[in-house]
């Protein structure tokens, strides 16, 4: 879908414990903007959850959704899009958000009740549904970073947004290539994919109603996992309840098996999604992309865009399957 | 040319000093297979400098080429390619070498003498000049990590050598970027971006009669820096012995300086050139990146092909320039 070509090792391949890496613990030692009564400690809140009815920028909240204070874009201003020479620029606008997915300090995403979890991604839903609203936004990213090595700044458990004026590089590649098997085969290819996943099942490793979890047939990193809704679905943002159970439940197990297999692996993930206006189509399939932090980035992946991986999908998927969680 | 932004601070950007991480020292305390009498813990030789006319695989070498031990390809067999239901696969076959730069443990590419460097210079050249004649390589990648945390696992300064049965969709990508522009403009977009960086000068770092040493509009990373020789030439390989000299010093200068101002970090750097069969071309300019490894890529990097960059090339490109060296 993107030329993406990725060296697997097969005969050599890397298994769980083969990987240096420090695992991620919660120490707790330094002071937490994120945790209650630190709530002045973030920007004013843009939403929260409450079910005690509690007031905005108090603790009683399950889950916040802050600005970032150290936003990579700004709020305010207009794009300003210009020439310099024969470079491009723009204003850094756009939206830079973090969602602080529990109060307390000593809970990961893994280690959160299913209920909770949902909770979380319906914040990323509300918070897109609203964005999406503000017209210079061409795309809204939904991301999380656990741990130091993955480039967590703060351990206290939170994901982040970042809506953008233009539409990210990566997820145009794959827009592209999916328009382009489409234009071919009238088929999504994700659909296609997944079809054909469930059919070998050598790469999956859960599966509920709704949603596949599966190590992708090329992978750039050992033991990355994707999460598809099993049936089309262009946008994240337009699932239903019983959909979001689903993949809370489903976020959670890949989550707590990653944390077995690899023992409390760093990690990234990333969603996704179709982007506005064209939200609602038959060629893109949103998804998860999970990718624990296990090998470095040097020069060959620079220079190439490509990706050597020491572990086959196989072997990961079954490691992940096999886990007792 | 290839699509990508960079979100680059402008308010609170970070000076040399802000970036934590670890100093890459040579430690020395563990066997190593890059010294002399150790000739036989790597694969034999494919070429050396022996300006003694010492015999094949023993001491007396001042720079040797090997195959790595751990080959990411493997030299033997056919690609194979072929379909797996709607995937793509083939064979591993390429080509994985290492050029030990020098035999002196101590040394880094930095500390070397420029003629010592330039003698590199042409074993990179010698090497692709050698596997261009393997009609199954389509692109051959020069690159050097140098440090753990850009992903050298042995500490002896060396470079390394991947032949590829593919170009890299990076490359793909800056040549198509710069055949539209040579389609649309007929110059080459890099001899235009050497002219208008020596005017606005800016992010120029260093210059000498053949090269330009500058911080890119653009960069994905604090402090990279770009080389490229300023009369249009398409492949590094068809440089001349002037030119090599010329390339060695330049090179040498930007390392030391970057040793200087960021207090001996960890690097990546590769050499783009245009693909076999078409190295004569008018559109491509090919080039050194060098890549200091000061932050972590994450989520977002991921998600978008986008990069966060804390410090603006204009002051990357002042601090290097004002290096005393």
């Amino acid at each position: 879908m993107t030329g993406r070509w990725v060296i697997i090792a097969t005969d050599r391949s890397k298994r769980p414990s083969d990987f240096v890496r420090e695992r991620v613990q919660i120490r707790g030692t330094s002071f937490c903007p994120f945790c209650y009564h630190h709530e002045a400690k973030t920007p004013p809140e843009i939403m929260a959850y409450r079910p005690d009815g509690s007031p905005r920028n108090s603790p009683g909240w399950t889950l916040r959704v802050v600005p970032n204070k150290f936003p990579a874009l700004g709020i305010e201003g207009i794009l300003g899009r210009q020439g310099e020479g024969l470079y491009d620029k723009m204003n850094g606008i756009g939206a830079h958000e973090v969602i602080i997915e529990t109060p307390d300090h000593n809970l990961t995403l893994a280690g959160m009740p299913a209920s909770q979890i949902e909770d979380v991604l319906w914040a990323y839903r509300d918070r897109i549904v609203d964005l999406t609203r503000d017209r210079r936004f061409k795309y809204i990213l939904i991301f999380k970073n656990h741990g130091d090595a993955a480039g967590a700044s703060l351990e206290h458990t939170h994901s982040q947004l970042i809506a953008l004026p233009v539409v990210p590089k990566r997820v145009l590649e794959e827009l592209e290539g999916a328009k382009s098997y489409y234009g071919y085969k009238e088929r999504c290819v994700f659909c296609d994919m997944i079809q054909q996943e469930l059919e070998s099942r050598t790469r999956v490793v859960a599966e509920n109603d709704g949603f596949l979890a599966v190590a992708p047939f090329a992978p750039r990193f050992p033991f990355e996992l994707w999460i598809l809704p099993k049936s089309h679905q262009s946008a994240f943002e337009d699932s239903r309840k019983d959909e979001f159970e689903q993949l809370a439940s489903i976020l959670k197990d890949m989550l707590m098996r990653i944390d077995k297999v690899l023992d409390l692996p760093a990690y990234n993930f990333i969603v996704h999604t179709s982007p506005t206006p064209d939200t609602e189509n038959d060629y893109y399939h949103w998804h998860f992309e999970i990718m624990p932090k296990l090998t470095k980035v040097a020069g060959f992946e620079w220079g190439t865009g490509f990706y050597i991986n020491p572990t086959p999908p196989e072997e990961a998927a079954k490691f992940l399957r096999e886990a007792v969680v």
